[in-house]
């Protein structure tokens, strides 16, 4: 299984890791090897052959070296340098554009053309292009797989698909995005959205730029992703009705309180319903939790409902979807 | 895919209508029809052949029979039924026998050495020879699977195995009998244990009989279950140190919540502990959940902490959970 791996941020950092950590367990369930035989950044990129083979980008792993790093892409695109080697599989983890899916969207489209199965956690495409992706890939006889995309750590995506396989499911609703749902954790001791932010920030959890998150933008493509992948819509980002936490005030909060309730940020996937919005939530509701993790209540036909939480990011847990992803296609590949 | 029931009371009659209620789901999955062919319950059977069609055990879809209810066994073991007639799946859901596996044990047994695939639910045979019917499997080229075994409609054993794929799973800890959690959370409001199971037999939750409940029985197969076939353990049930909840005392529950703590009933599988027993929780833990749902929390290498949640038993629920295990093996058989 020759692997190519576009973005190597933290996420394909993570993914790079876990091959690593994961090196004995894959060697005894597969003959096949997993080799990487080509990386890209945004500035750098390296082509190379062999197993785990890495130089300038990491240092992980790079026993007998044969690949060179070459740290300007000279205007190469990242197709381009796809073109250059043989590959099995991608895994596209560059960051996510939800204007036009930039550089990922094309990078899937290239290798699904090709053949290639991908992983990808990059939410832009998904949210964005998911039905001509789904396409594309039975087209060409690839596995599109893209559990890191919602949740992180907490399975979602094969939670619905294969786990609850063979049951109808009439809606989902969830916390999508940690970092909203830390802020509003906070505000129900009082404090303001500004200062809950604040902390939130120093903590590491929001971004410098937080408007992803409060905006319920980053919630609203993992609504998109599973109203696409779970309940096989044919919807956009722009399809889902998105609210942002920014006008949640204390006073809001202090209402809800008086009446046994909680605010948080909930998705919702059902049949006339595509939203992501602050919602009153009573508080002994599995939804009505605090802190930074995701959590998700599926409502099936035939086993009512079901909730699924974990860590909604990180990168050791978003590997860990990207590894059970992995595996997924190699069972069916080296089968 | 023809197919075989071993015990007709709720649970095989809930698989039976799934069949029903998903006809058109299967028929546009797959080419291959589901058939009944057979159905023994404890007093009568009838071997049969063509799509769904049953005769004096259910009315439903029993157009164009071919089969005739024997309304007595007339001394004829299951396995000899069985042997009456072609079959692919067995369907054991007949009544779990602690002691020795019942006829369940001996009816799973005859089937992987004829060949044949087996879903089961029933706990019996797979708390006390595991490793025995696992390696039965394998040496017949058979699949084994058992998801609705453990927490019904609670998706568990296949997440682990399946979902979470490629990661180690460190701890198990979970409540695996809704009547157990009923009754110790109506006695989190002061009410005695026996009050409690009184009020739980009457809501129809607790059997008359409730010692395989609140003995704690039910729950150390689950654990015994999860050890062998997520942990790759080879335990039997006796194997899980077991104490039951009718020593729980309103005086321990009421020092309990002195120090922001709930008793609940906690089934646990890690590295050195097989144990359900009655547990100090903290008020604020996943754990600490009132009412009759089944939850649990997985520890895992990569991701950290997974809790999944949903109803332990059912008929529908429990279907559910056959009904993927189904479709998992007609997925590989037809493909």
């Amino acid at each position: 299984m020759r692997v190519f791996i576009s973005g190597f941020g933290n996420i394909g950092r993570g993914f790079f890791e876990s091959l690593l950590i994961k090196d004995a367990y894959l060697k005894k369930r597969y003959e096949d090897l997993v080799t990487i035989v080509g990386i890209v950044d945004s500035k750098s990129y390296e082509v190379n052959d062999g197993e785990y083979k890495i130089c300038g980008f990491c240092t992980l792993g790079n026993k007998n070296n044969t690949g060179k790093l070459h740290t300007d892409r000279n205007g190469l695109s990242c197709t381009e340098i796809m073109d250059m080697v043989d590959f099995d599989l991608l895994i596209e983890a560059s960051p996510t554009n939800i204007t036009d899916g930039g550089e990922g969207l094309v990078n899937i489209r290239h290798a699904l053309k090709k053949g290639k199965d991908v992983i990808t956690v990059n939410k832009g495409p998904l949210a964005l292009a998911y039905s001509e992706l789904d396409a594309l890939a039975k087209e060409n006889g690839c596995y599109l797989r893209f559990e890191g995309s919602v949740g992180g750590g907490m399975p979602m995506i094969n939670m619905c698909n294969e786990a609850l396989v063979g049951q109808k499911i009439n809606s989902i609703q969830g916390i999508f995005n940690g970092t909203c749902n830390l802020i509003l954790s906070r505000m129900d001791s009082g404090i303001p959205f500004e200062q809950a932010l604040r902390e939130a920030q120093q903590l590491g959890y929001a971004e410098t730029d937080p408007t992803y998150d409060i905006k319920g933008i980053d919630s609203a493509c993992k609504v998109a992703i599973l109203a696409n992948s779970v309940f096989k819509k044919d919807v956009k980002f722009s399809d889902v009705s998105v609210t942002g936490i920014d006008t949640v005030t204390p006073e809001a909060v202090e209402m809800a309180a008086e009446k046994g309730m909680v605010i948080r940020h909930i998705g919702e996937i059902s049949k006339d319903k595509l939203e992501v919005a602050p919602r009153l939530i009573p508080k002994n509701h599995p939804l009505s939790v605090p802190g930074s993790l995701n959590k998700a209540q599926v409502i099936t036909d035939m086993a009512g409902p079901i909730t699924v939480s974990g860590r909604g990011a990180g990168k050791s847990e978003t590997a860990s979807a990207m590894l059970s992803d992995l595996i997924w296609i190699m069972d069916r590949r080296t089968a």
